[in-house]
């Protein structure tokens, strides 16, 4: 690599984390930041759970950030009462994330009629449309494709290879990655004109503000008003969101969810993955749905649950164990159901 | 916008409808369409469905498509048998789709041995491969990436950042939205030559007239012949098709169906989304298989089913209202099935 | 097309085989190979399942080629042990792969600090960051991206629109379809600084040799260390892996597997399609997993199960027989549930 590697002094790092250094190491040089198991000698790491308590035993760590009061034999460890804020610390030391400068690549496509804010970057073969918008500080990789009259924010990311369509408007701070399509034509068909007919479209996609979407994921745009993401909302990759779906703040969906049509999704709610949802149904706030489950009707905030049919986790887990037994119980109870008993 | 949004008077766009206009209105300037909740002064909007007519009471709209004898106090209404062709009129109006006029971007790449008709778009960094044919009025947007010796037929639209691999063929009027793959290889190994080896995929797609296919969505080339979707079939988002399979026409994929090789879907046929096909089989002309279901055997034609084990939707929501009971069951049962009650 | 088709006698194409021309045949031209259906005069075709005798017998296919011992009456015939080996040398010599010579397109960006062998092919719109390095005989289709400090191996085939995310590392004789984003960052948030905060994923995706990936399939970077494909993997379309996922060799993943965070899979083991496994799960060695499963705990070396619950196929398909029962047992069993007989 060309660039300088970022490094530092233990001392200087841990000024950077607000806690005394220890004694004896105050010149040892850091390099990086990983786990526990990876970490080499330069390598700062940290104790995220007790549970690998015996591998900060062992670690090979430079200098190790664990929980106050932490029992281990090792010297070299400092104590934050907030870990994760020290390793993110580390992180964006070791890892600082570009910044947007205003570099735009002489291969990008910007019309006259755009408004693009003049720190922002645009990568290699990016391809703005007609009036488009874009804010501060915000960076779109290579390749990425935004559409006539697309408004972006301030400080949002665009992975390489990102696509969003004509008038969709994505907020601040929102991170997008590769492969993702934003704004896609929803699924509408009408009996009309002698046959099922393609209704075009028309309306858009809203992304909110602090939003991140995940790989390869697919929101189509409203038939006539919005498809709209709240605000701080995470999305995993491969979801499918049709159009007209609305899903509140502070969500989180998980990888290849699939909501249909028109559904409204609440705050705080958590699908995790592969689960999917019904057509114009409510999903109320703060419901926690687990993995590969089949939502079919509507669910009151705060509903847990997991499955099909859908239940909560503890009467789930006592059916699925009935489910195995289902086999030996019908042999059984053939007599009591007006049946032979199976032969032997 | 720098362009001029598209304004029409309450009579000249009845005269478009084809109905006569309500009195008084006529020189109302419209200047959208939209939704009846979402309309404001100068909006057009429509009552496609009977149980939105509050919502008509109380729409802002300039001007409310209804069916014939809609009972609603409002006078700004006009009749129509056809509501949707109404609401297309609209759409066709007020958001105009683009046609092809030549546009080919400077950045487009065409090689010689390209037969492309004169008035075909093709946006930036649009990649043809030698020997493509492009019939009238195709457009490809930004990105398209199109293989060698592929054929794409008149008035298809390619969103942006479609790839059609080489040797694939797409019909005339075909709409493809971004991010979708047409003639990736399929999965085939074979044990040759002392290992699990990968038999190269020859094959091609074809992807008849008047498809639409949803974003994301992958769709394999046959081993040696064809994975062909029938004319008029509408494909939903992130949808997988393995190799050598078929679909007829008129068929509805709905987003993250996935299909394995060389499985026959016949026409009309209706598969709901997250819906899994296992290979090989065969499912009869107007099937209708709800979302989330296991398809693991040849369906005859007409089959109506939901789920794993499919069922008709009745007896699955019952089999499920059972399945939801049976830890209960389980413990009444205990005695005659030769257990111990649970002690309580 | 303008290219000349390739053509080759049946004693040259025998001698290729390393089997004797059929007698009389020897110079009747060959010009592609197909399945028996398809064949036309001119084709070569295989019979690579009993199954398909009769279609061989009727087979338009100027050469057929049969495992030893083959009853059909065509003596157009060569016998083949390794039939597939036969049908690889008639792809190979109608469909040649084309190799890698050099060809860098003109519009494919290629910092001064990258280190790309001789021979590599760049297509169009190819954006490598920097201090990328690719290995020998490369072929990097149109439109891939390949970010900061990513190495590529040597024979490796990036079909077009491929992301390979900063500092990933892809091994040799790896194929890679389209639309594939390796190296997105993994879903990880942690409550700190006084929020549900992103932890910055700094770790890679490693892709050993021989590894095939499906169109659109999307792997995410570990937080700080690896997500790692093992060598002779094959993974279909559409796949979600999420950070710190960990394949073993020789393993194959169906069309919509996810598989979320920190999950160990072993060496040789089969995911049949749409299949969820948590997070934080051990599967071992030679499992064979069936379509739509949910894999929830760790799973010894070589399980055999498939469903939700995950059982053995045979008791699996118990199972579901008796749940469609369920209904008709349930009111058969009322009496003994202590609930009123249903009234007819």
């Amino acid at each position: 690599m060309s660039q300088l590697a970022p490094s530092i002094t233990v001392t200087d790092f841990c000024a950077r984390l607000g806690v005394p250094a220890p004694e004896g190491i105050g010149d040892t040089v850091l390099t990086g930041i990983t786990t526990l198991g990876e970490a080499r000698p330069g390598d700062v790491s940290f104790l995220a759970r007790a549970k690998f308590a015996a591998e900060a035993e062992s670690s090979q760590a430079a200098l190790i950030i664990v929980p106050p009061g932490t029992k281990i034999s090792r010297t070299n460890k400092v104590e934050m009462r907030d870990v994760w804020s020290g390793v993110l610390t580390g992180i964006e030391f070791f890892h600082a994330e570009p910044t947007a400068s205003g570099k735009v690549h002489p291969t990008a496509i910007v019309p006259d009629s755009c408004k693009v804010a003049p720190d922002v970057d645009l990568g290699a073969y990016v391809v703005l449309g007609e009036n488009v918008t874009i804010g501060a500080g915000t960076r779109i990789g290579p390749h990425g494709i935004i559409g006539d009259g697309a408004e972006i924010g301030a400080k949002t990311y665009l992975h390489p290879r990102v696509t969003i369509a004509h008038r969709c408007k994505v907020g601040s701070r929102v991170i997008i990655h590769s492969g993702v399509v934003i704004g896609s034509d929803g699924f509408k068909y009408e009996p009309t004109r002698g046959a099922f007919t393609k209704i075009p479209q028309v309306g858009i996609v809203v992304i909110e503000d602090d939003v991140e979407i995940g790989a390869n994921t697919a929101i189509d745009r409203a038939s006539f008003t919005e498809t709209r993401i709240g605000a701080r909302t995470k999305m995993d990759n491969l979801i499918h969101l049709a159009h007209n779906v609305t899903i509140g703040s502070d969500s989180i969906l998980l990888a290849q969810v699939a909501i249909a049509g028109s559904t409204k999704v609440g705050r705080g709610v958590i699908l995790a993955g592969q689960t999917g949802v019904s057509d114009n149904l409510s999903i109320g706030d703060g419901c926690k749905i687990g993995g590969r489950s089949a939502v079919i009707g509507n669910l009151p905030p705060g509903t847990v649950g997991i499955g099909e049919p859908l239940l909560p986790a503890v009467h789930h887990k006592r059916m699925q164990a009935v489910m195995k037994r289902l086999p030996d119980m019908y042999r059984k109870l053939r007599p009591y159901l007006g049946e032979q008993e199976e032969e032997s």
